[in-house]
Order: structure tokens, then sequence, then C-alpha cells
């Protein structure tokens, strides 16, 4: 495959789970910071790794929400509760895998990243 | 419930997850550095947080391969790649959520658990 | 014991350390984002590790201090100095375990510990 | 040499690397949190490190960019993203070296990292 | 590009930074325990990253060395101190890195990449 | 003071810490790999900041461990639970700082600095 075709695959995957709105905003953030950075995120995270067919969106997107609890990694944390709710996790389910860090990755982690779910699960709520 | 409860709890699960021979190893490895890492673990850890009901340990135990994985912690990605094989997680998963890691936590991470997976599998199959 | 017993314990320690307005905020915080949170951090961390007679408080608190200025977790932070304070260290100690880190968990955490710290200090003298 | 040599070349170091304007408003920050953080950062940081002749200025510059990206260290790398750019290095440098984390710490941290970027790249501009 | 030609630069690319033998049996380790892992760190890391021009090679080396320093990652900072020799950095220079990560990441974790440049260092001594 | 003052008080705080045959084996492993590690670490680490009269040294050493065991830092690991010991701290003390950082680090790392803390017991008992 071209890197054109990953970049467009990524534009469709990313569309599909958080919605044109938000991925245009998303987008837009990267962009407007480095362009090579939103170019590398759609070709190579989600246009070659979140297209692979191996695991379900859903488990991989739990997965990456408890791995960015324990890395503590704030702006990725923000977008990926959001792709896990748009591959069908609930509010719940974020929590609990977040609470499932507590003996892994410490309270305080844990504690850091449902702040930041918090705060996501109320701006859903006022759309 | 009593810290007992919880305990014997912990004990089934583990149990139940890598079988009665690798659980008893493993325990005994913890009483032996100390009984108290032993007691906590197998109450807490296994006893309360394994035995939430909210999501399928299958998630739960790949979620978890996912964080050790970016922490890069040994002993416990070690223990946790047999308890995802026993929580029915194919060497296949075990390899393609440590890949998943990669523009997360990135693939230096994702090499060193690959070759901590890779000596799981070759003692499994020598058995 | 039961988990209620352990839950009483937690909340009667965590008052002991913060006093019982700050207890009440700090509580109602975990409980907003999490009721199970609130409920763990009682039991367990509170109620079961801060209960333990091994160590006295004030050694336990600032080396908590000292970990989580190297692991950099925000929230945790902020509460451990007050605890730290509650447990009999001085604003010099909290500081000065802080500078502690430096070589060990390089200047840049310890320039964003003694941040918070300041915050702390601050807010406790507005009092 | 005597401690009081290395806090000399030390804020000679820091002023020809940032300016005398932004050594100044740094200093006042440190020192406000910690006088002995500010004498330790000019005499050991800045007068010890910063001044041994091995590698030139822009070299560690960039390597201390990515690193504080891989570690996520916010105050810090608001410094050395100016520092760097006071040692020779152009915006696009600073963004490229961030960039070329992505595969070793993730993209998370290259995402909070040019985000701290952006701001200083903008502040700058401003002025 | 085609994911085939970006595969055909990282090949190309890993060969003339450590040598032919060298990137021949660094890159069986990989497709030994993942055929995906080699796959991916060829076309995307070595031919996407590394290919990109805007910095040259010693300077993206001996950042990556100091990055890996701080994030404690051995395999990867072991075939990144010899790829840092064939991009024209010295043993000198290596080292000297590494020590500059003392105060950003601390001591501790320059003494145990220092270990691994040791083994590097004589290992190519011996060959 | 000047650096050779700083470097003899290093030598001598480092030899009260863990006896003289002791700090010759780790300055030599130091000195082995890189001369200007073991300098800066006698002059600043041992010389600067375990001269600070502020907190008594087996608060300092057991905050350290505390420290590193949330880190994951292999070598300065061991030199630190026998500085511990040096400095006052029994095996049961280093074990329970380790264990009260399973809330906060996550039992992983717990787990990992406890085989080091067994290890360093287990040599000290058969000398």
């Amino acid at each position: 495959m071209t890197d054109e075709q990953h970049f467009e695959n990524g534009v469709s995957i990313l569309k599909k789970m958080i919605g044109e709105a938000d991925a245009e905003r998303v987008r837009h953030g990267w962009r407007e910071i480095s362009p090579d950075l939103e170019r590398l995120i759609l070709e190579f995270v989600a246009g070659r790794m979140w297209a692979r067919s191996a695991l379900d969106l859903k488990t991989r997107s739990l997965s990456t929400v408890a791995a960015l609890t324990a890395l503590g990694r704030t702006s990725a944390l923000e977008l990926n509760i959001r792709m896990a709710m748009g591959n069908g996790a609930t509010k719940q389910d974020v929590l609990e895998i977040m609470l499932h860090m507590a003996p892994y990755a410490g309270f305080p982690a844990v504690w850091d990243a449902m702040k930041i779910a918090s705060q996501v699960f109320n701006a859903i709520t006022e759309k």
C-alpha cells in the first residue's frame, strides 16, 4: 500500500471512532503544531496500527486507555477515552479499566486519569 | 467480606488462571521474599481487583499486558502473559496487544516485552 | 478484619492526617469521579497500608512524597504534601526530601514537584 | 574550583543561552520556591554539566529536549526549548527532534511536548 | 511511497549504520519473536523516521541514546549505541551524552545505561 | 568549598555508609565505565546531597529506596539497600518501605525491587 492509502484509511478510521466534527477538531490541533505530526499519526497510528484486524477495536481501546493511564499522557488520554466510547465501551468500562490499573501503576495514576475521564464525560453530556 | 475470604478468592482465581502448579510456584516466590507481599497480592490484587465482574478476564488481561509493556515491569509481565493465556488469549493476541503499544509507549518497550513473551512461549512449549 | 473495618480505619487515619474538613473535600473529589475509587483508597491505601505499624508515619510520608516527585503524579502529590505536614514534617522537610530526589529522578521532576509544594504552602497560609 | 566559581559560570552560561531578562525570570521562579534549588541548578546543572566542553551546546540541547519529551517534564521542557533556540537550534529543529521521539517514547509524549513548544514559539513571537 | 519502498530504505539505512552482519543479526532477533515487529521497525522507524533529512544522523543518534538512557530500555539502548558509533559518534560522545542525562533523568539511569555502553564497547573491541 | 573538598567528603560519607571494602568495589565499578561518573557521584551525590544536615540519613535512605523502587533502577537500588542498612535501617524497614510503594507505584515495581533486596540480603548473610 502507499502512504496516501494508509492516510485515507487513517482519516476514515478516526472519523468512524470519534465522529466527523471531533476528528476535524483533533486533526486541526495536530496540524497547527506540526503538519508532520498530523500526517504520521493518521498514516501510522490510525492507518496502520488501528487498521490491523487481529484484535477488536474495543479491546484495543481499553488496552490503550490502560497504558496511557499508567504513562500519564494527558492529551492522548482525553482522545482515547472518546475513541473507546466510539468503539463501544461505556463510561463504566472506561472507569473500570482505569481502576484495574491501581495495583499495576498505582492509585495516583488512576486518580489523575479519572479526573480527565470525568471532564470528557461532562463535555459529552453538555453537548 | 473478611480479609480471609478475599484471600481464599484470590488463591482460587490465581489457580484458575495459571493452573495449580504455576500458582504454587509464583506464590512460593512471593512468600520467600516477603510473606506480606504474597498476602496483599492474593487478597487485594487477585481477590479484590480480578474478582470484579465489570469486565471480562481476557480484556483485563490484555489491558494489563499493555500497561506492563509500557511500564517495563519484568516479573509481572512474565506472570501476566501466562494469566492472559489462561484467560483465553492466544499467543497471537498477546503479541498483537504488545505491538499495539508501539505508537503509545515506543518500540523499545515493545521489543523488551516481546523478548519476555518469547521466553514464556518457549517455556510453555517445552513442558 | 472486614472491609468495613478497614474502611472505618482508613477514614479515621485520613482525618487524623489532614483534618476533618480537608478529608471530606478530598473524599468528595474521589466519590464524584468514582465511588469505587474512594472506597478502595480508604479501605486499602489508608486502611491497610497506612495502618501498618512497622514504620512511623513521618517516614512513610516523606518516602511517599519522594516517590511521587519521581513519578510526577500531580493530584496525589498535593494530597501527600498535606499528609506529610499532618504527620509532623515541616515545610522545610518536604522541600528537602524533594531536593534529595534531584540526583535520583532529575532536577526537572524536583522543579515540577516544588511548584506544587509552593501552591500547597500558600493555600495553607491563606486559610 | 570552588562552588562560587561554578555558580558564577552557571549564571553566565544561562544568560548566554536564554538572555539576561529570561535568565532572571527563571532564576526568580526557582529562588521563590527554594533558594537551594536555584543554587544547585546554577552550580551543578548549568555550571558543571553545561560547562563541559566535550559536546557542542546545540547537540546537548536537542538531546535534552528529546529526553524531557520522553519523561514528560513540563517546566524544564519549556526552559530547554528556549535554551535550544539560544544554542542555535531553529523551531524546526526542536519540532524535528520531538517528532523523532515518536517511535521511542510514543506519540502521546510527542503530542504533549509539541503543545508546550507551540506555546513557547508563540510567546517568543509576541515579544 | 509504498510500504515496500520504505522497507527497502529502512533495510539499507540500518545496514549503513551498523554494518551488514550486525543488521542481519538484529533483524533475525526481531523476526524470531515477531515478523510484524521486524517489518514495522524497518518500514516506520528506520525507513520513515531515520530517512528524514531535517537533522543529521549523529544528532539523531545522540538524542536517541539520551532518551533511551532516561527511559531505561535495555535492548534498544544496546542497538542505538552501535548506531551512534556508525553515525560518527565516538565512545566518548556516547558516554558524554549519557552523563549529560544525570541532572535530567538521575544518576541511576546513567549508571544502568553506561553499564550497557561498556558491554557494547567491549564486544566491539573483542571482534 | 572546592570540588576536592566535596569529593573527600563524598568518599568518607560513602565509606561510613557501606564500609571501606564495599565503597572501593562500587567506586571501581563506576571508574571502570567512566571516571567522570565516579567523580560526579562522589562530589555531587555523596559529597553535596548526602552531606546536607536537614534530614537524618535513615529517612534519606528509605526515601531513596522508595523512589528507586518506583523508578525501577537496578544498580542504584542494590547500592541504596546497602546504604540504608548502613544508615540504621533493618531488613524489615527496607521491605516495609518497598511494600508501602504498592499503592503508589504498583505491585510489579515492588516485586522487582524486593527480588533485588532479597539478593542483597543473601549476599550480606553469606559473607
